[in-house]
């Protein structure tokens, strides 16, 4: 296989017969039909993904990939890219949202340097370093990675999501930090759907509405520059994505592929999913969008790709928070489809069809 | 003070001073100022309301108070009325959803009797009764309860708080169970919301859409026969209420009285936040709401107590389940504020204002 080709990913679809079978429990326990609303479909969709009768949420972790980006020197974000380093630190050190949520849950975190252009201060034997080049270069002009960087960046993922998966992982969240990111998840978004720079482009981490228009403007220049084809994810990543876009895209495919439920963050992560998508189709069955970010084209990307968001509650701030924040959802919905009484076990009786009730079930 | 009137019930509002030091602190966190969203308004809320800089959401607790509703002759539920019997014995047996939730969150958990009509099977001794009588009367040729069981069952809910904050519970969650009861729900939501009962009226546990309209009819009769005015919100909870509903508004006037944070559940223990805050406006500072229920009515409540909910999974089951689905957020909101790390602690720069980036503030 060429270095600039990643090759075909094959993912199953998950089970259906899991699926239908998880449905017909959910309509035996003690509530009206229904009544549990999407934590019934969360359920049934990792019974299909773990194609069992007993899903189970237990070992879980969360990957925040960062990495730097070159498109900061037209001035499109509010933090100095000092922050992407510092903040490493941070997550290391466990100072982060990120780091306090995963210690509620009990989630174990990798922090990945994909290409952080700044040294990491503190103690840095915890991170995991995949990193091909310090950042990307600015894409305003030119591709922002070489293609195979794209494809090493995609195979980097998809390993550690297998090598996560092996040692039992039942869960991953994905998350990244990176300043200037949500100006290449905005590209990344406007070809992906086809929709224009503006439309997707947002404040990111506060900038006002002038320099949105500037941010948005940037985009415009860097698709005009390199031409990306939705058909060509690969090439889409290479052009005007982010080296912890493309870790967290093969993350998705990688998760996909050995079974583990994905769940997505905000409009960054997602952008990484609109990638892995395009790669693999069938990867969307494998993932969970967690929160409605603030980011303008976030709910766009999540309608594209049929998902829709658990939590509404205004963040934006990405590192895997809405994601991590999530995951006690998706622990109830297991729980309560594992746990609950049928009609039959509690004696309760059943709804009562037109002039003819149900006896108790007993 | 007479048996049939409920006097002035005192709530001080909550400490402007501990929010606005709580928002402060936000704001020196290691984060984009407001990326937490609302997650930074939960916490700053909690701070306020038990008037500290270090809030702590410790000891849980989950009271679901159930009853019967003598308007089910009108065939407006989609269940027989055992249900509710039936359901509060899976609630003590712990095979119910709200069952599997708390112990998922580690909150306990009171069930309430507030006016059940049939035996309740099984165990009982943990089962809380607080009843006047065997549910309502069919409430559409006259009132549901006496002036006097409002009063009574208010004043029940109110102790039962205050017993529940002395012995150190920091967060209520409410819920309830009892067939018909949207039906009351309905009926008090278009008196307190000024809106046609066509418009509040919703599905219930599973009805169709003509049983729909037969029930807003069924609450308009209602409305006719015992012109309930906004103004008497004991009167409206005597004659078009329950006594779920009344032991629930109860809980939330006593909860605020005593600092305590309550979370509400979806449009029945909405509809008793109706009747508390027409009784004491300020116990709505006390409020959280948990998830958007898909009972048309619901939305409408919110707004009108000037609330939001945080979760969005399509649910209309009761019983607290979306409330106690919502404490680890909660608990979320209070650790990042507590624990995580200061710009200045972790050596993060802040944000660049134009043309003048601030120094890595060390």
């Amino acid at each position: 296989m060429s270095e600039s080709s990643l090759g075909s990913v094959e993912i199953d679809p998950i089970s259906v017969a899991h699926v239908e079978a998880a449905r017909s429990r959910q309509s035996s326990l003690t509530k009206p039909a229904g009544s549990l609303g999407r934590l019934e479909d969360i359920a049934c969709q990792v019974a299909g993904i773990q194609h069992t009768d007993n899903p189970a949420i237990v070992d879980k972790w969360v990957v925040v990939a960062a990495a730097d980006h070159g498109v900061v020197d037209e001035g499109v974000s509010a933090f100095p890219q000092t922050v992407t380093a510092q903040m490493v630190a941070n997550f290391l050190s466990g100072g982060a949202a990120v780091s306090v949520l995963a210690r509620q849950v009990g989630a174990n975190v990798k922090i990945v340097d994909a290409g952080v252009a700044h040294p990491i201060p503190g103690d840095t034997s915890d991170l995991v370093v995949c990193k091909l080049a310090e950042g990307t270069n600015n894409f305003t002009d030119g591709p922002a990675m070489p293609r195979e960087h794209a494809v090493e960046i995609l195979r980097e993922g998809m390993q550690l999501a297998k090598n996560l998966s092996q040692q039992g992982a039942d869960l991953i969240a994905i998350g990244e930090m990176g300043i200037g990111n949500t100006t290449a998840a905005s590209a990344i978004t406007s070809v992906m759907l086809d929709q224009p720079p503006k439309t997707v482009t947002g404040h990111g981490t506060g900038i006002d509405e002038v320099t949105r228009l500037k941010k948005a403007y940037v985009v415009s220049r860097a698709i005009t520059a390199n031409a990306p084809q939705a058909t060509d994810p690969v090439g889409v990543l290479a052009t005007i994505g982010g080296y912890e876009i493309g870790l967290l895209a093969g993350v998705i495919l990688g998760g996909a592929k050995t079974r583990t439920l994905v769940v997505l963050d905000g409009f960054i992560s997602t952008s990484a999913a609109l990638i892995a998508a395009a790669i693999a189709p069938k990867a969307t069955q494998y993932m969970l969008a967690s929160h409605k970010s603030v980011e303008r084209g976030h709910m766009l990307a999540l309608t594209h790709l049929g998902l829709r968001p658990v939590i509404d509650l205004d963040m934006r701030l990405g590192e895997a928070s809405g994601a991590v924040l999530t995951i006690p959802i998706v622990e109830s919905a297991v729980r309560l489809h594992n746990e609950m009484a049928t009609f039959e076990e509690a004696q309760v009786s059943g709804k009562e069809e037109a002039g003819n009730p149900e006896s108790v079930r007993s």
